[in-house]
């Protein structure tokens, strides 16, 4: 045992300074440090080596109800992350182990308490399936979010059309990925030419640049001319509309996030609503939130993994440096800045 | 066979004038009186005894693309309608049978071809079981209606809360009824008190009357503490709006028509959206239109049929007489002037 292995160390951590009011600023966070707390039994200690950036944290520093309890201002900016146990106070855990969880939140050590099976859990990282960093994007949390969604509100067939919007992000790149193994044909819509050239290389069909695009309803007629069956939807907003405005028979629309709305949030979001294309399509659009299938993580996981080691999923991740970029990247992500998945590097 | 019955009959019928623009006028449509032509073999005549008023028939006097092919001005309006066979060339029917079908048309008298089992089938009605006129119904397309809706898209169970806009209207009757032998609560909402009376008389166990309401949203709310978890939407528009904004966790969102729209229809439905609802709460939302369930016809019939028997569905019409009043009673529909399912008697 290592317990007190943490006691003479500093943690920097970001805490939430205020919630933001629109699109959230750099001010809305303050970098503090920390003595790292002695170790209580069960717990462990982790330096954590890489932490995650993802849209869902928008919905965290609102004040509203949301799917899952809040940050506070005053409070640790929750986040995801990876790292090495270097002191444990757990009989099953022991220094130099990997230690992943969704509630690591942004800083570079974490006190946590393994136990539990669901989204709150610490689950043990094996560093000889992929590099660490994994465990945050394709053999985590968002190759989670791709696999349930696509697969079990989807329900893709060999040649669906599927469309996905930020296609290049975290979530997207493994959606494509997994639609193209299921036999559809796959559409990007993305920010940049080389995001879709990066959507291109990995496997996606075709590719809509929603920023130059001036007739976004009419790009997806034209690149989907018998409608879109399945549309995974990781904007809202206008590209949401566009593609809806393209809905084949029977289309499943696969409602996985909204940021798009990232500077409104909590506000109302005003636009054309499309009930008559429900209806005509007898279309359904899904709510998805990965949580829901927390029980079935090792079906998931394994089975990326599997692709992984088999060459058949490839990833782009964009890393930050040190815990003083946590902000910027949030930021940058939530602007579409970042060319894949979000991640920042501590040391 | 008495294949020249009708030779000297003239049926009286109404013709699509022009398409209307925003809400249908009475000058949409003119009546005529034309020959009822000889009979052709296979063909058979049948004396319309009701007509049928639906809010599916706006869909159909519009230019755009919809579910069904639409009238085009000079041809005859479509609708359902069930009559006698006075004359008939088809070895299966005889004189004195009585046949529905969705595509009699506003007419007196209907030449029709039977056969087939899709939407356009000419189907004999056993009037043993019900009045006729249930063949347009609770025992017909609006009973089909609810039933698969409700229970192959909203997946009741008991204690599920089932709201239900224009919910004494000829769908939301049926609907409710099921609702409750499915062990549900439900909730009404419709445009006045006397409709939420005859509700609450057929088992609904709440009403909110939304023209009188001024707070749509809070008073879904305190009629639904727990969510909603299924909602029927006849509607769409505001009543949409209020009720998607109590939805529990998993709740089914049931489109299946925009009443409310009618005067809107082509033009863009502007308002707030709720990705962050359908997110937040894992909801679905499903377009429905009973055509896709047609082959399944007679096992909603056969059901409804014997909760008829049982005197477990009560069902209430509106009936206007004369095939003059066909638009006035289209148009009192679409104002929601009705009262319970919107037929048209004729003699």
């Amino acid at each position: 045992m290592n317990q007190n292995a943490g006691q003479n160390l500093i943690n920097r951590r970001w805490v939430l300074a205020s919630y933001p009011e629109g699109m959230p600023t750099h001010d809305n966070w303050r970098l503090e440090s920390v003595p790292v707390p002695e170790l209580q039994p069960g717990q462990i200690l982790v330096k954590l080596r890489y932490l995650s950036v993802d849209p869902y944290m928008r919905g965290r520093i609102h004040p509203g109800k949301n799917y899952a309890e809040g940050v506070s201002p005053g409070e640790l900016m929750t986040g995801g992350g990876v790292g090495e146990v270097i002191a444990s106070a757990h009989p099953d855990w022991k220094v130099g182990d990997v230690a992943e969880s969704m509630f690591m939140g942004w800083q570079e050590y974490a006190v946590v308490q393994p136990g539990g099976s669901g989204p709150r859990a610490v689950n043990k990282v094996d560093p000889s399936i992929a590099p660490i960093e994994a465990s945050l994007s394709w053999l985590g949390m968002p190759g989670m979010t791709a696999y349930f969604g696509l697969f079990d509100l989807g329900k893709p067939r060999p040649g669906d059309v599927v469309v996905v919007s930020a296609a290049s992000g975290a979530v997207g790149q493994i959606v494509g990925q997994l639609a193209k193994l299921a036999g559809c044909r796959v559409i990007a819509i993305a920010s940049s030419e080389e995001k879709l050239n990066w959507c291109r290389e990995i496997g996606f069909d075709e590719g809509i640049n929603y920023r130059t695009e001036s007739d976004l309803v009419g790009a997806v007629a034209r690149a989907c001319p018998n409608g879109v069956d399945i549309f995974f939807d990781n904007t809202a907003g206008p590209i949401h509309d566009a593609v809806v405005q393209n809905l084949a028979l029977h289309a499943r629309v696969i409602m996985c996030g909204r940021v798009s709305l990232a500077d409104r949030f909590g506000q109302p979001d005003i636009g054309p609503r499309f009930m008559g294309q429900l209806i005509v399509n007898r279309a359904s659009m899904h709510g998805l939130l990965v949580f829901d299938y927390w029980h079935r993580r090792n079906e998931a996981l394994k089975r990326l993994a599997q692709m992984g080691k088999e060459g058949k999923i490839r990833f782009r991740e964009d890393v930050a440096r040190g815990i003083e970029a946590m902000p910027d990247a949030f930021l940058r992500l939530l602007r579409s800045e970042n060319f894949g998945k979000q991640l920042v590097a501590l040391d």
